[in-house]
């Protein structure tokens, strides 16, 4: 029962080393991972005894059959939710309670039943602390999630030639993972070719590839809810001297980046590293993100690989190494891989060649 | 410039008949809505002058170029975003502020910086009221959705027979729908076969479709960020006698209901009409959701068509009709179009034949 081994540790995080007595789940990422079950709305976690997960009738039959451990709870279309919630808190003895994560609305009217405002606490990094260092379980779906994104990028290198619509790239790609078993997307392919390359987050439209575009595929799979993240650039055609130098710095970058990660790194000198390569080589000013972030059931977690993050990496921890330059209206380039971090090194979750095409 | 009118009527509605002076947006989606930008953090409409647009540097260049007639402000890496908008908005005079949605830690950091917490007002209905409307432009992006969607469906009605496995299925009907243009998908792709059938959100496994189950395919493709949505319930082979029943109450109680759809009709008595049809069938216990929701940029969002619900429809609104009947054990039958509600009645943006499958 790994889930109830997750309840435990959150246990001891808020009750034992925090004073709470009670701590209520909203964020529906939250539930999945301390559940198995995405169709929940709120669970109860008291101090003794069994949590209860609020279902709605539409997902109440599913709730019974997947959650196993917990007690299900019914929430009627007509019933107010947080009332009910409420209630059965003040009946499990719980007074010094916490929640992970609420939108204000939400809060205030929880607040209101309670008749208690500045007494609900709202600490979203209890779990945070959690989800962030992967189990087995979480890594061996982790890496089957990174084989499916590394297909992908295959069927990428393939299908991206001059006068293809990015679209129809995306559609081979996703089509290349999703009937290997991938659950789908981690998030919108982003297939941006030509001036779209210049940006981060150039998205995927019905542009044609003209010869001689970057074209950068930043694609994800995701494999039993765990998201994988990767990118590659390609040129239609021959690259020019320009391409090719800029290409070289960002492959640098990542390949320095990498060799620095392990358990106790600060990421700001992971970041660092990366931006050191590219500031040297002099595109510092077009290096316009953060390194990295953490992956896991939502694409973009902790920890984040940035230069102003206190944070140190922990065995366990999954997160992106992604550099990149952005040169306006010339185009982008990015590299990146999803990568484990061990005691002693790191591990790449997806993995293809690095090149930016022919020989890919 | 369409964006621009959406500001207006927000202003309207905010300022002229609400009373306050500011209005902060930070869900993305909303954010996606006025800009037309999916990338930025947060938007400043003061009651005069143009609107800021926060925007961290991995988006700048593409925030600059993409939504226009917005002031985009940079937002650095270390910086304090909420003081740099607490300091901007008092610049602009406004004292009287909403916040569009915001989670309670974010919430108080603003507050925080405004040193008044309790004036800092949230409120989510103003957007939702004029998103609910669709204008021309949405209406044309979201029947082109409805179009994509529904050549995946005949994609699906292709793909199931038994021996297929439920992501096999899906990969062919996300294939149609991405290589005709669709930006992905609008949510999960249901492909539930045999038992998981009869859950609502049954998801879609490496399960192989055997003779005889009922599979519930619930898809949906988006355009240009609209969404879509649909569902039809196939038999892989011969239906019984009982599944063709079930499956005749389900789409009796959808033709119904969809007949009754026009502005000013109550949600409530749309729901009425297909649970009535289900309920005098003896199945009233296991239709057990809403009949359905609104769908626009979000899959999910107002209004509800359901019992509980006081609204009324307006000429413009775009819902789902999707009754159903869940089986325990033996399966579940679930017939769903995405439908844009007119003047005198309503139109399916989704279309194809209502078939258990042989005659799809």
């Amino acid at each position: 029962m790994r889930r109830l081994k997750r309840i435990t540790a959150l246990k001891k995080v808020v009750f034992t080393e925090n004073g709470f007595d009670g701590y209520l789940i909203f964020n529906s990422t939250n539930l999945l991972y301390f559940t198995g079950f995405s169709g929940a709305t709120s669970l109860l976690v008291p101090a003794d005894g069994e949590s209860t997960l609020y279902v709605y009738g539409v997902n109440y039959e599913q709730a019974k059959s997947e959650a196993k451990g917990f007690r299900v709870e019914l929430v009627k279309g007509n019933e107010n939710l947080m009332a009910k919630i409420a209630k059965q808190t003040q009946e499990r003895k719980a007074k010094k309670l916490a929640v992970d994560v609420l939108g204000v609305e939400s809060w205030r009217a929880l607040a209101k039943e309670f008749g208690a405002e500045n007494t609900l606490a709202v600490n979203s990094s209890f779990v945070q602390a959690l989800r962030k260092v992967k189990d087995k379980q979480e890594i061996t779906l982790m890496r089957k999630a990174g084989e499916l994104t590394s297909k992908g990028m295959e069927a990428a290198s393939e299908a991206v030639k001059p006068g293809v619509k990015e679209y129809e790239v995306a559609a081979e790609i996703e089509y290349a993972m999703r009937k290997r078993g991938s659950g789908g997307t981690a998030f919108e392919t982003i297939v941006a070719s030509g001036p779209s390359s210049a940006f981060p987050h150039g998205g995927c439209s019905d542009r044609e590839i003209c010869s001689g575009d970057f074209v950068v595929v930043d694609i994800g799979s995701t494999y039993k809810y765990y998201c994988s993240d990767m990118t590659r650039t390609f040129v239609a055609g021959k690259p020019s001297a320009k391409q090719q130098k800029i290409y070289n710095i960002v492959k640098a970058a990542q390949e320095m980046a990498f060799k620095t990660i392990k358990a106790s790194a600060a990421v700001s000198d992971v970041d660092g590293v990366a931006r050191k390569v590219i500031t040297d080589a002099g595109y510092g000013d077009y290096f316009v993100h953060r390194l990295g972030h953490g992956v896991g059931l939502e694409v973009h977690e902790p920890p984040t690989l940035g230069q102003f993050s206190p944070d140190l990496l922990a065995a366990g921890n999954v997160v992106t190494v992604e550099p990149g330059i952005y040169l306006p209206s010339f185009g982008g380039v990015r590299i990146e891989d999803t990568v484990l971090v061990k005691r002693n090194g790191a591990e790449k979750l997806t993995a293809g060649p690095y090149s930016l095409g022919h020989d890919y």
